[in-house]
C-alpha cells in the first residue's frame, strides 16, 4: 500500500481538536471520512501533532496509506474535494517510503502564537489571535522566554490532563517579536507537553504587561509547580506551522 | 454637538455591505444601533466608502455627531461594547471640527485585494481572499496595471448598477506584488466607481494567468466597453485599508 505524506492546513474553531473522538467533530475524522471516499475503504490518518480544540494549523503533517497507487497530487485533490465544506485543506502531498511515520519520524515541531495587542475587539482575526488590551513589552517577553530554552522539567507549563510519561522536554528555541500591533511568539521542539505553548505564552504575557519581572519565568520553571504558571492563553492564537523530518 | 472621526474594521461577510438597507443587515446599521445606545437617541454614521456585500475593511472611516461631549476614547469603547457580537470594531476615535465630513473631506481611498494563488481550498483565509489556482505572473499583472493609472473613462471597469454621474475617475496608483503564495493588488484614488477595483482585479488576473497579454488592459480601458472587462473578482479578497484626509 503506497504511503503519502500530507501537509495540512485547518481552521480549528469547529473541531474538538485534531484527534478523533467518539461524539465530537475532529480534524482527523474530517480527513479520514474524506480519504475513505477516495480509498473505497476506511483509512487511518496519522498526524504529527495532536492540536487542541480551537487550535489551528498551517503546516500540520500526517501520513496515510491508500489502497491503490495514485499520483500524489491526485490524492491531494481528491481528498480536498471530499473535505468540502470542512475548513480543512491538504496543501501538499508526496509519496513516501513505508518507514516514514508522521508522528514518530518528526524531528521538530514549530508553533506560532499570535497576540493582537490592541484595545479594540477583533473582527477579521476573531478566533485566530488572542487580543490583549494592555500594552505588551515584547522585548521583555523575549528576554524572559530565553530561560525556557534547553532541557527542563516543564511541570509548571503542563496541563493536569497531560498524558506524557515525563515532564522533561527540550525546547530548541523561542522568540517573541512585535509586528505592528501584533506580538508573535514562535517556538520549536521535538515535542511539547499538553498545553505547554499556551501555558508558556500566558506566563510571558504577565511579563509583557509588567505584572511579573523578566527573571520570574526562569524561577517559575525551576519551581516545577503548576500553580506558578500564569493564566493559560486561549487556543485562538495558536497555530501549528511546520513539522520537520 | 461634538463630532468624532472613527476608524473602523469589519468582517464584511455577514453584511449586505456598508450602507443601511431596509431589510438586510449592514455595517452602517450595526454601528448606528450601537451608537444609538450610547447616545440615547438615534444617530447617523456617515462613512467614507460604501463597501459592497462581503467586502472587508481594516481602515474604513466614518464620522458621527454625539449628543454630549465625551472623551473620544470613551466613545470608541462604549460603541465597541454595544457592537458585540458584530464583527465590527472601532479602532480609533478622535474629536474633529464640525466641518470634517468622512465622505466629502476624503482625499484618497486605499484598497487592498488579496489573491491566494494556490491549488488547495482556503481554510483560515476563507472569505478573506480570492483563491486562484492557475499560477499567476504578478510582474506581468503589475506591468499591465500601469495603463490604468491616471484620469480615464473607466466604463469598462464599471458595474451596470453604478450610480456615479460620470465614468471618469483618476487612479493615483496601482501595484501588484507577490508575497509567497499571495498576490496583493493595492490601489488608491480619490474615489472609485461601483465594483471598479474588483473589475480591474478580474481583468488583471486574466493577464496573470497568461490568457491576455500585458498590453490588453490599456486596450480594454480605451474601448470604454463593459463587455470587454474580465470576470469580476469576488468580494472576498477586497479590503478598504485606509482613507486619507
Amino acid at each position: 500500500m503506497p504511503r503519502y505524506k500530507l501537509t495540512i492546513e485547518y481552521d480549528g474553531r469547529p473541531y474538538a481538536g485534531w484527534q478523533r473522538q467518539p461524539d465530537q467533530p475532529s480534524v482527523q475524522q474530517a480527513l479520514e471520512d474524506a480519504a475513505a471516499k477516495v480509498n473505497g475503504t476506511p483509512v487511518q490518518v496519522q498526524g504529527a501533532g495532536r492540536t487542541d480544540s480551537g487550535v489551528h494549523a498551517t503546516g500540520q503533517v500526517a501520513h496515510i496509506d491508500m489502497q491503490k497507487d495514485m499520483p500524489a497530487e491526485k490524492v491531494m485533490d481528491a481528498i480536498n474535494f471530499h473535505l468540502k465544506p470542512n475548513p480543512v485543506s491538504i496543501l501538499k502531498s508526496i509519496e513516501v517510503d513505508e518507514d516514514f511515520h508522521a508522528r514518530f519520524s518528526a524531528k521538530e515541531r514549530f508553533y506560532l502564537y499570535r497576540i493582537s495587542n490592541r484595545r479594540a475587539p477583533l473582527t477579521l482575526d476573531r478566533g485566530f489571535s488572542w487580543r490583549v488590551g494592555a500594552k505588551l513589552d515584547a522585548d521583555a517577553m523575549h528576554a524572559a522566554a530565553q530561560a525556557l530554552v534547553g532541557t527542563h522539567d516543564f511541570t509548571t507549563f503542563r496541563d493536569s490532563q497531560c498524558q506524557a510519561e515525563s515532564p522533561v522536554k527540550s525546547l530548541n528555541a523561542i522568540s517573541v517579536t512585535r509586528l505592528g500591533e501584533e506580538v508573535h511568539v514562535r517556538c520549536r521542539a521535538l515535542s511539547f507537553l499538553h498545553r505547554q505553548v499556551r501555558s508558556m505564552v500566558g506566563t510571558l504575557v504577565e511579563v509583557g504587561r509588567g505584572k511579573e519581572d523578566v527573571r520570574s519565568v526562569g524561577k517559575v520553571l525551576a519551581a516545577a509547580d503548576r500553580a506558578q504558571c500564569g493564566p493559560v492563553a486561549p487556543p485562538d492564537g495558536l497555530h501549528l506551522t511546520r513539522v520537520d523530518y
